[in-house]
């Protein structure tokens, strides 16, 4: 047997990480001895855990502590982290370390370096003594990757005490929700935090146009409740087809039936915008005159629109480099603060992939089970709304405004 | 091989009836020459065919005459319609003709009987002249039930010239649609329909109430749009709950978050409700102050609510034996033009069994395969409305406020 | 300020019952002070906690002591139960207590009285010194109800030490997961369970029938791994009309397409059954001649239908009266062990409601919304999975097959 | 007003095109005269009709051409297709004609050309006296694209006489067929087409992997039933990794659990296998051993991997920029008689746009949804099965055995 200390501080017990500490060493067949438990005796304190993990041997109880680690747990004395060099570009050394979403810190020449750019599924490298979290394709040969779990500290979120829209919403994802209390609560979310200077990205697929729920969001774009927009090539052409036409893929968006002939208009708006050279410039010559891609041009609000193999055109601002497009949404997810997913399972769940767990995340769907996969796939921070996007983006700028008006 | 001829007349092309009867045949292994074909010049005019149908022999002839029969086949000389008595209560007689739900005729004593109550899959009796859709349990010893489709006239619904929300809707269930015009149409086809003096029944779940669209119901109600109501005890039992508690199953829905000790009061609902001995008395007794039922009760807008298995209580005024509450709502739905039918999939289609083709009919439901189930069961003329009932509601209203503003 | 100590004892952390208990308490704005808490120092050793909990005055605290009740937090002191009378039938006192689905013992004469019967969303009464849980509608008046929390004890389940396929697939619902593998682990409880003399229930939609999986059910019936069966008309009806025309509503279920005036078929097999005199007589008679209900009644293994709305007929079995229909399904399940739900959400909710929460429930169904809501609903302990039940039905008749034979 | 004559032949009653030709008169508020109209009056004989077409003004008057156009609509006098220059690059001239998936002709040089690579929403241009097909982006400068209707003629798809699996399956989508069966009348499909020569495109999503039906497809291909796989990243790296590790995302596929530490397994396995310099390298060295890459590999089974942004890594085969991709998947798939389609929406719906019409389309999803959109999205040939992939595919294989051994 093979045995090892280690200790956890927090909120443990109602953050339900001493509960988990517990499964993990049970359900990989280890023992524990506990040393101390401190509960904090009132609602601010925090609680302090110190046992010893037994492991029947040094592989198994390197396995347990993997895990352990995950969740926030420490090793008492202090070590610094182990690195190991990249064999090859795209390469990584045995035993490489594989983040969380979560706050992360590594210690490294005697301090703790917070790793940047955090998110799930990657690796950290040390480049010039700071700590960067990358995935596999920007790993270089000779990049000092970290390897094992020694040195490296994760912090997990704490469940806050104030309750707020994503706590009551959390959990079980359904339907039988009172719809229009949830949007109400979300706006005074989005209201509160922009007041704070607060950063918002929207994630947004082409159902937006064709449920005709493009012009609430032009309008939270135009009023300042958009920082960033992550889209792809279908969201903005039938986004412009409306402008030019009214029709989304021949559609009539205000009489809800097919359009005679409609179904050019799909690729005529995609051959005009390449005719004039792009987005920005159909705008400039006056072939837009509204919509989310307009509102983002004229109020400068970022947009990244990723290619898929559905595209057609596509649009000249498309990206049509899949590695390319990822890497630049990565980049201009920097510093937002919450993310608000509309009617697309590919881009929830890829912009979730990239996005640290403190970032508040609302997935809006009318089909329960992209939220679900989102959460399966890593992003447990996400709260399900399952509704029609088409009812939640005018509802959600008619409650702003109100809360505006009264404020 | 034996033959008939069979006559067909009507839009037959564009109501598609003519390519279904070919279909029949040629699906059923027949054969067929076409001795005359008539189509209507213009628009207006209604098409003529004629032709010989050929079987291997008389059993096989006779079903597919069967099956021309359902889509209005008409064998030209007329004959009376046969009749058989039923051998014992609830039991049939060999052959009987088992109905659609389209308008139907009997040839009777030398003249077309309107047969009553039509609706899908029951069979036809005479009784003192009439001719009567009954449901199987409603045959009595020796009722004389119709034999064979000979001297049977069925009216299948030409699809309509003029188009309307129920035609630009139909076909394909899609959740992509642009819901907020849909909805706008629905509204006016809801105020024409009550201008023209047309009935409307509204079907709804319990999620009406966990979704906070039960307010907008009530107002629906009051304001004369709803001339009956079909549900279940639970959408009764949350409905009250809101009115005492403001909770539905426990859950605030203003706060859209459980209620300490709130799963009381479901069931001091349903015990304040027996002990006041029933809705209407509670609300004569001010226990009951707003909602769906009160708005019912005070408008002398009918409800029938049928029991089921999830029961508890019942509320007094719950029909518990489902054979019962089935006959009386389809009593209630006599004269019924319209039917709405809100988040739940076993009303609507235990409703949808009981309507005559011609009664127009929306399915709102969050999941597609609602409505495509009733319409798999034979509820043709459902469109489907596939959003979240939470918002579908207090938008169909305002729409339908607006509209009365405007006129 | 008011207080009062309580004391919780059992697996409390991995069992997440104290992080629940602080929840609560946070969640109600109260206050706690830990007195005492030994946790178990090894994986067996249950843990101990001692606190006083605060509350605003006596109301308050009272409140946040019903919430702790329901999750197993004791009052040292013990005190008998608290009864009131019922003032009239189905009419409940003031401050009844209502029962969650766990095994539940009242304090009366000094003793430790188990509740029989217990089922979530009930009351207790005490009649000839024994306490029963009965639904609203079976208390008359005069009926020693249950008041209060005091002298009421709850155990709630303890999270088993052993991984069952309970355990691993337990959680959240997801349609991503290695079917196969699944199944063989439900089988294999399947056997274990009926090797060790235990009993299992089968709750199924119409579903079972139309997709081709009647046949395996049918043997599961025959073979003895079925002791109870809990369904509907339509189920019964149309796996009477797959053996007397090979059809089920009229769809040729070996080819798959509909025969020739096959809706004739369902009307025809409901005729004959109740000309027979019902479906056990039909059987005797050689009307019937296999299938789900053939086995049932050749094995002796009971079986009740409830009625609904939608049914035509009913077959003379089914039990029209929905409130005498639960009762009955409550009697029966008595002594069940494990509940397999298949393709049915109103039934699977209804049985749901009906369970101790230690009965082993699988839900499938190709939804996920029917496991979401029967786990929303109260039925913790249910496990979903969601996939075809016309697959999964085969499949697990032949994992268990092969079973038998290694063993 | 105006007025043009057009004709129709072919089997015009049941394959509905008479019906869709009325329909689309009438729907834009057309006229019409019928000059002749002959029914075939067998079974085998084709219909012949011609008429007249008002329009308001010639605008008006071509609109409705053109969209009776799309069905097949012929204008007796033969002209030759008209042409215009491409203005730039991926830059359309006004009126250029958006093709149909139907085989189309052209009049050019007074001959009817054939247009290759025939599939939706794209262009046609004329190059060294041959008509192409192409998409936007791969029009050049100068290329002389069609415009108009007039000399170009659409063959739309009859109805096939023979009932096969296409056309039983076909029409309403629905999750209550006898699975079974349908998966018997796919596995004769497939092997009859195979028999004749023919070619079958798998189209898969990782959930293939997920779901343990990964051995299945693996032996289809070894089989020799597949001749052409197009995916993405995650399907080839978690069958690599279930080839390396046992797991699939870290979930071990025989257990259905995770495995502890497994989330390592998915990077690990991208890295070894860009180490080893591409999934067909890896093969060679021995580090896949088996699995769907495999036996693409060992049985020269071409494959396409499109990349998305959800891509980890992604491995050296993956191609990253969607529109190569697209190309080189329109290219594989010339001379494919048959797509089926497994679990992924994006990808299904992508390749149902690059196909022809008339090769028979399998949807396989557990969420009918997708089936709707794909056939929303043109492609109205595809046929739906609802059911759970991960039983689907071993049991397809098993039944394709049966036959096998049969004949």
């Amino acid at each position: 047997m093979k045995a090892r200390e280690v200790e956890f501080e927090g909120h443990l017990i109602d953050s339900m990480i001493f509960t988990k500490a517990l499964d993990i060493i049970l359900d990989l067949d280890g023992e524990f001895e506990i040393l101390e438990f401190r509960v904090g005796k009132k609602k601010d304190d925090p609680s302090y855990a110190r046992m010893i993990v037994f492991g029947r041997d040094d592989a198994h109880l390197e396995q347990i502590l993997k895990e352990l680690h995950k969740i926030g747990a420490r090793i008492p004395d202090i070590e610094e982290v182990e690195l190991a060099e990249a064999p090859a570009d795209k390469v990584l050394p045995d035993g490489f370390y594989v983040t969380t979403n979560h706050p992360t810190f590594v210690r490294y020449g005697g301090e703790w370096l917070p790793v940047e750019d955090i998110s799930m599924d990657r690796v950290i490298v040390i480049r010039d003594g700071r700590a960067y979290c990358i995935p596999i394709d920007e790993v270089v040969r000779g990049d000092r990757v970290v390897v094992g779990e020694k040195g490296v500290r994760v912090v997990p979120p704490e469940r806050p005490r104030k309750s707020t829209v994503f706590e009551f919403m959390g959990g079980r994802v359904s339907s039988e929700r009172p719809t229009e209390r949830m949007i109400e609560a979300i706006a005074r979310e989005i209201y509160e935090l922009k007041l704070k200077g607060g950063k918002i990205a929207v994630v947004a697929g082409p159902a937006v146009d064709h449920t005709s729920a493009r012009n609430a969001l032009a309008a939270l774009i135009r009023d300042g409740y958009v920082d960033l927009l992550l889209s792809g090539n279908a969201l903005a052409v039938h986004d412009i087809e409306i402008s030019i036409f009214g029709t989304s893929l021949g559609m009539d968006i205000c009489k809800g039936r097919p359009v005679p002939g409609g179904n050019r208009h799909h690729l005529y708006t995609i051959s005009k915008v390449i005719a004039a050279g792009g987005i920005k410039k159909a705008i400039e010559k006056g072939i837009i005159k509204d919509g989310i891609m307009y509102e983002c041009v004229k109020n400068n609000v970022p947009f990244i629109l990723a290619g898929s193999i559905r595209d057609d055109g596509p649009l000249p601002e498309v990206i049509t480099d899949v590695m390319v497009a990822k890497k630049k949404m990565k980049e201009a997810l920097r510093g937002i603060n919450m993310v608000i997913m509309l009617a697309t399972m590919l881009h929830s769940i890829a912009v979730g992939n990239l996005l640290p767990s403190y970032v508040k995340t609302i997935c809006v769907d009318m089909n329960p089970s992209t939220v679900t996969k989102l959460m399966d796939r890593g992003t447990h921070q996400a709260i399900g709304v399952v509704t029609d996007v088409g009812l939640f983006l005018p509802l959600l700028y008619q409650k702003i405004k109100e809360i505006e008006a009264k404020e």
